[in-house]
């Protein structure tokens, strides 16, 4: 919440620049007035203080938007927020030819199908995202484009299951060096049970679709990973990259 | 039931008008007759008498239908009720072209996929469709142009998410107002439990299949709903924003 | 939220009587003061401004509560609410025993496991309370408890499944009257649908953990009503009589 | 198990005509000679015996099969049984084609997607196979075509759902005369309940996949069917018209 | 229906013996008159004429109901029909006793859970009930009484699984001399698949709670009879051996 | 099948010492005599043959049994083979006492809740029981158990779980020496992939159903193994140590 | 790893202390001698080298092992820690009170069900645990008891469930002055993701199993979670405090 | 493991051809040197070290991957094993193309959508895989091509399912002869039960999702085969013919 412009209003109160009358209008309809906290676009309402609150701009997700819709949303955000990039996840491959277009400036990541808007934040802390298998790249992508995006380093490891522990090991030392780790993974999705067996830095683990039939698309190793005997796993979502990404950015932001 | 219908026919058999055997053959088939009740287009039995028995006519539900068989049932529809349009909805594309050309006066709502075929009936009572977020809304549309065609106002009010409380709180008096808010969301479905713990009227609540894995096709949303811990949230299959739409008009038009 | 209240605070800023920084103190941790929103019992906050903001106070879960703890709700909640009696729900044997000890007055409904304290309010409007077979009546129980304590007037029609229609309809003048119905079923819950095909008046399902193996613990009877083909039919959760009265209620006294 | 055919070996071997040890052979690969119980395609073995022993001959599931393979199959079974037609189920529509070119006689119904090949067998008994709605036409299609081609006439009557009754009691007679009744929907799957609590006519309940999302694909029809709380409701797998008709035209036969 | 009280209700309108208008209020209320359909008992409403429509009485399910509850039941079913025994499934042990304390001549099977209340009919046809394991065995039971009691001759087969084919070939003459055969299996499910691929005789599978952890409550069994390659198989819900007895009886007595 | 009995029997038909027409009626009920194949004890037909069909006897599941019909089973199975001792599984603790006072000899092994009557066979070959946790020990208990009676040597390895890996390492060896691994484990299920990634000795995993809410029952670790990514991991049902010493033992007397 | 240990045993083969055999042996079971990472109890295996590896040591989960195994293996890690405390969770109550027997200095939380022998560590950062419910409360001392014993500060928040907003504001400072936010919710689970969108804490979400049927042992409040569309929640397993606390405990540490 | 290489290490530090430091920062990364146990490809870590460690190289899973992803991989592991063929499955028929282009000598199995590159190695030891319907057979040509390939020979039996058990018993003896039999069943599977109650040979069981609506994708036999009564069957997950494959040919190894 903006306390400054709370105190602006009330010391207008007190100064009678205002009314008790009009102020109340303003202030029953929320800690904010109303035409201060987004952006209505017809469409859809930008929630332009979510910075101010979380210290985190809103994101487009722009799967079953139309490209116009979401560049109109960048645009939003753009103006909000000055020290942050606008961004887009699971960017359709003709809306991100449309953000090329609308913004000369714009990094679009294909593989992560992400785009960011504006110049990325000075990093701080560093993040691994480890990948099982070659299959779980995309998603592993994702969390890695908004782990840079959100202000953190981050570094990706790949295809380090845990059919060959060696591969594992290998790493470690980057891995302890970090101070997150997501863990992106299908299948069993054994691999961070083992990782957090092996290492102190905080995991975070993503469940992948990956897989043949009994996967379940997904469920498999989203139940693998939240029952995971290694204590101290947390979980998002299957193929949520994006949320790994936010919470990890966070997470090195406060410790890196 | 008809129960003029059946004092016609007792009438007569008092009169001897008709023999009791023959009035018997009427009744054991059911509470009318059975020439009466429906229209045979021999793909189909139109219920005629559904609008007598539940207050408003039957409706075409046509996705897997072919054009023809849309359009037939929807001439049976208008024949039978005067004062309320005959309507269809999932409508495929070329369903809604076939419509058009067949009754010129059709209104159509392709965000929609519902059409109408006859006048719409003097609204009473005021229905609120709010959406969490942008991909919901081709459920919030059913919902809201069945609303107005079973004889209520609508308003719709997008993108209000949780995660941004701030702009719900923005609309809370329209909210406040209506004699019935649907609340159609995605995702977490969190959306309806926050808004009945804020506000006074009744409030459907409508889970959408939008959103990453997890959601397992609306699974997700429609359990947050059903467990809904703010008391007095009731709610509807999937994506079906028809059945929200025909119980809002029918709670607004008795308080309205 | 108390207009009135806001209303004193800025009239005090605009006075001089409350500095404005104090003032901002108050505001930013809430629409209102934290000391007025709810009491705080140490093992739990009672909500004790709901019913300014919805119409209906706070109703204590009882069940996993011990019977001191609910003792202790219920005199927070008789102090808060001057018109409307302290509910209690799901309530254990021993505490339905400590609550008629503590308030004599205190009505308790065994079937329904429900306790009301304080004066039931003027009833406006009609609701029936409707069950598929004996052994849905507990959840019928407390749906028809709860829905006279919000307010609404109750009957309860007993065991009128769909394996014997007549005795359907042999009550559907009632039903007509009423201004809501619940309808409380388990096994294969397909009475609503039935219903619902038959009369005007706005319904409400309630499915139960009653029948066979295969009912899953009340799965399939909501997965029934979820997906009924008569239109305008909205659920609440498995076995929540509680739900269902609410919204009834509240319905009721609009139309009523 | 062909008793004749033991029959002479047995006497075979006490004339002396055949080794015990030969007839040792024989007997322990089977009830019957290897080369007597099936026909070996290389690709199948068509089980030519099924017919001596359940009183029906093999049928051809044609999904996923090519069309050479249902042909080459539809002949090896047109070879085994004289008085029953050689049938295909879920006959792709390019392998309805290749049907009709290698069988000039072949009976093909496009809606149920089954062909038959060969004379139908004189029919006795009578099966109604009655449908909710209209999209539930496929399934109820190949009930129907099966239950004619296993031998007992067979009569359809569509979109009789339960939202109106009347249209329920217009059919009934034809129902109490019918020796078998197959009930085919999908939704919220309440139509078998409501008929088997009116009629005394064994009821065969067959699930069907259509519906809005909550429908599972069918698991909510299913689950309501074999909850049925009216006595006496058997149960086949979704979609499976097949199924159903075969056990509803033994049963025909048996009873008509 | 009852006809003939139809026509003699409609002979006295024509005799004047009855006034139209009072005709009419018989009427609407249903097809006959709501004195007639059921007997009120307060607690519940016995279908006095469900046999009357589907040829057999109600049966009580005391599972869930008082001990008294259900006697009084069983009094008015035994009023009503003369011709067929009053039922009660589920029966606890308490409740046992109070049937028998009511009624000497009850007949009450414990393993069954079962009680029958009046002169069994004469048994028409025959039906055997086969079980894959000695567990299945209550649900068996329940099934075997309920086909005696529904008017059926019955015979138990135990223990014939399909691990061990040979003990199913050796009572195969008796399946195949059966009107129907009711198999009642757990764990895998696997026994009414094969039984159908070597008789002629019309199978209703019904599968139990019995096994492992992964037979999920008897969900794994049911699947697999849904699923039987063999066609012909219809299914009860799980542990439903009331169920299958209806209809194996019904039809054993249209064949026998 | 017992080849020498049938040459028995055709020799008889040969010399004429049996009618082909007795002969017949023996083999058309199977491919052994009836009276041969099983013991038929009333309540359970105990399969005397399994043995010479796949090489190992029958095996008695107690639970859901009284102690008087696992006794006599025993005694059964006890007069059959002379080779293998009598098992029984899930031995509840009040047949374990009956057991013990039917059978001096009986070895009764109360963590696997197993019994044996009989001399165990000479083992040949060993197989591994690994658990993750000391939780699974009763399901791996079973397993060793089984392992033993059906001819196999059986080392036990507790305790060893994947968030310490170095504890797998150190017992590598052991689990490279047998013929067969068999890994029970809970909660994420892990453990069977990371050792089939170190080993070369094949695997069968069992999952068990402990743990906390989110393993389903054992769902969970279920699923973790059938997507096992490292490759050669075959599963059993949950908590079924019994399926899995069954397999193991054949394998390891074949290999051992 | 302890490197320390590796570079003892390298040196004494530079010093010739010790041959390449023997220090080869030593190394191929594992990255450090057997002898020293687990202490083997013979129904457990102690990992001692957990702290070494992740930073915090092994805890004994008390459900399901014995007083004296519970005891025990405290012994063992009491012994390996000297500056943590040796804590078991689940602990039931016959446990408890050995554990109190035999370390007189043990603290024992009973609504938390854990117990923790040696002194606790010195707090850095500061973690608030936020219940939505009074019945949520057991599951959030467990995650409370466990971050402490973990090494930070811990403070709880009860019962400011989303019903109530403004409970949750009036808490809103505390929330944004903590290292790490925990959040216990069952029903709908809809608390984490209001208090993401409002605060900058990193926050972690706990479904429990608390509620009505439809919220299917906690599945219901897991999904909701999973799928918050406020970006940046991760989720532990149902009731799974534990976890919660020991990843939260190990955030605070880094960021304290 | 290579013992070999740490013998040749830990000699060269007692020789003081390298330093006691350098040897340690090669062990702590694992029991091998990093650049020893994989090549990385960059988007893909190959296990070069899986058949030294497992007896049996890795493998390519295709789908997913681009076609020049997995030609490259195939390279790699082909210069590793110079035994063994490098493997490729679930390829897409683009990518087999690509494969046979970048090897001449590649054997390709379309139906299988396998790829081997390189010499197949000398069989030892037979494997059966059995087919219960032709439309199982691209899972079946999967574990045949792959037993094939590690080394064990393999026939193939199509089309054998329970509905006609002669057709069964006719290879029996095929069956018998064989080292393991991979059983491939789709629809009820039953099949695998069937036959582990017939033959002595280790039995695997893989579920297909072939078949109607409630097959749930295969859910459906992988339950009946977990849940098999015929005791000794295990399973591999849904359409898993790969993981057979690997099992049956280490199996068959020791064996043969």
């Amino acid at each position: 919440v903006d306390r400054t412009e709370l105190q602006v209003l009330l010391t207008r109160v007190a100064d009678g620049g205002i009314s008790p009358e009009c102020a109340l209008d303003s202030l029953v309809s929320g800690p904010l007035r109303d035409d201060l906290g987004y952006a209505d676009l017809g469409f859809a309402r930008v929630d332009t203080h979510r910075e101010l609150r979380t210290g985190d701009p809103e994101v487009v997700f722009a799967a079953g938007k139309t490209a116009e819709e979401t560049v109109a949303i960048l645009c939003a955000l753009r103006e909000t927020s000055k020290e942050r990039p606008a961004l887009a996840t699971r960017v359709p491959e003709k809306t991100a030819v449309a953000i090329q277009a609308a913004f000369a400036e714009a990094l679009i990541d294909h593989a992560a199908a992400c785009a960011a808007v504006g110049p990325l934040p000075r990093p701080r802390g560093a993040v691994c995202v480890v990948t099982a298998g070659t299959s779980d790249f995309p998603v592993a992508a994702e969390a890695a484009f908004v782990t840079r995006a959100f202000g953190a380093n981050v570094e990706q490891i790949r295809d380090v299951g845990v059919a060959g522990l060696h591969r594992l090991l290998a790493v470690r030392r980057t891995l302890d060096a970090a101070d997150c780790v997501i863990v992106v993974a299908g299948m069993d999705g054994a691999l961070p049970t083992v990782l957090a067996g092996l290492i102190e830095t905080p995991l975070i683990a993503v469940p992948t679709s990956v897989g043949y039939g009994t996967s379940l698309g997904g469920l498999a190793p989203l139940l693998t990973m939240l029952n995971s005997c290694a204590p101290g796993v947390v979980v998002c979502g299957i193929d949520n990259g994006f949320g790994a990404g936010v919470f990890a950015a966070r997470l090195a932001r406060r410790t890196g």
